[in-house]
């Protein structure tokens, strides 16, 4: 299985390579890296730069939000149903400020997929392991 | 005060311009447009193109909740205090799709300003008014 | 139409009557008065008293929690799918504390009503119009 | 220091027991019992019966909000600071529904403890570890 778990790697890091390079709003993600995945969780890493920054020069707040939007969807991605879903709710809670320079670690699971919706959990951390911010997100993944 | 009320919407438009045309994350909403502000409440408008989609191609998760963040923000410096704090909890309910090509509103005003904290909450419409999302946005103003 | 206005608001008080006399936890919420209700929303009047309290002698957070939960729930029952779904996302922003011995106001109404979810807002005011909560319900109304 | 992890779950005890045995609205939560406590986590178990059912003979999302406000503001008094604080914002998103007759746990932690903020959050899950619930809880912890 450790092989089937490198081509999951893989795969995801093409749709992600992809999703991020196409035109539309994820190429604010192009240099996000997509550090693992599978079984419901992704995890990625960004460095943070000037054009990532609020007026304070720190990550912004609607970017940090993007991040647990579409982080928590390619770890969607990676679960057995393998849908993207729509999103109904999303939550960020700011705990602490981080500076252009510093490298970033987004961190989501899955907490439940049922038939109809599915509720994912996004931690953002910086290097030494401070919790940065912390992002709930639920998607409808039934027929609509 | 008609003209006091001028004069507010002027600085506020460029404060809105100079914020989405400095090297940084606002430089995705250097398009938006600010219809109305004051007393804590500002409107915009955007319309919608390949640069704000998702794979879908309609408006990103992600987008609406830096429309959210921001355009509460802005309405924060049209209070008396006048400073636009740092973001607490930031929410987002998603409940219909919009495509590119569309024009969409966004209305943002402030519920309560206390001596530390400011609670703002967010509309963004289609030009028929249907409510598209709406979002949430607390924020701390008192001194770090 | 009037007739059929009166009616509806005859219908949602049994509702409310007969779910906060039954066992259950909403007994905590029998004193409440439906002051109107219909298309989509419910308003409702509770004078706070010494068992609504936390230590500090003001409403339980808790409480204002269940409030958004409940009313919101009875406007949901007032669209013409008339049913109650299920919670899937919940949130309260509180603004401002109230004492026991006053009055509240709990005004809930629907934002959208989808084919499988419906979104609800619910502000909760003090008799001088004073916004002391904020709350918002995500329902799944769709078939499980 | 086993004795003073020992003494701090003894203090804790007593606070919850006396919060919920003096009037107000906790007394919904008398027959919880702490099963763990101490820098900034506090874990409790309880028995769900009848008065704690919604119409669907399942626990009440009302309840669910109040567990979420009154475990994690429970935990925070065991960080160094040992004040309660005061609500912001609470969120809740229910996963799965859980009958009367059921035992569950609610696990709530610090994830930062700010100046003047706190951030919270709680799982609440059944004996086998299901998750049903998870909130979060940003307290103001400052001087108002």
């Amino acid at each position: 299985m450790a092989s089937g778990g490198k081509n999951a790697l893989q795969l995801l890091r093409q749709i992600v390579q992809h999703g991020t390079h196409s035109p539309g709003f994820e190429e604010c993600l192009r240099k996000i890296r997509v550090l693992s995945g599978g079984n419901g969780s992704c995890v990625c890493e960004l460095t943070l730069t000037e054009e990532h920054q609020n007026r304070g020069g720190t990550l912004h707040g609607g970017l940090t939000a993007t991040l647990v939007d579409a982080v928590s969807t390619w770890a969607l991605l990676t679960t057995d149903r393998g849908q993207p879903g729509v999103s109904v709710d999303l939550s960020v809670s700011y705990m602490k400020a981080v500076k252009v320079g510093e490298d970033i670690i987004i961190d989501a699971k899955t907490l439940r997929q049922g038939k109809t919706l599915s509720f994912l959990t996004v931690d953002i951390t910086n290097k030494n392991g401070a919790l940065l911010a912390q992002g709930k997100h639920t998607k409808f993944v039934g027929r609509l």
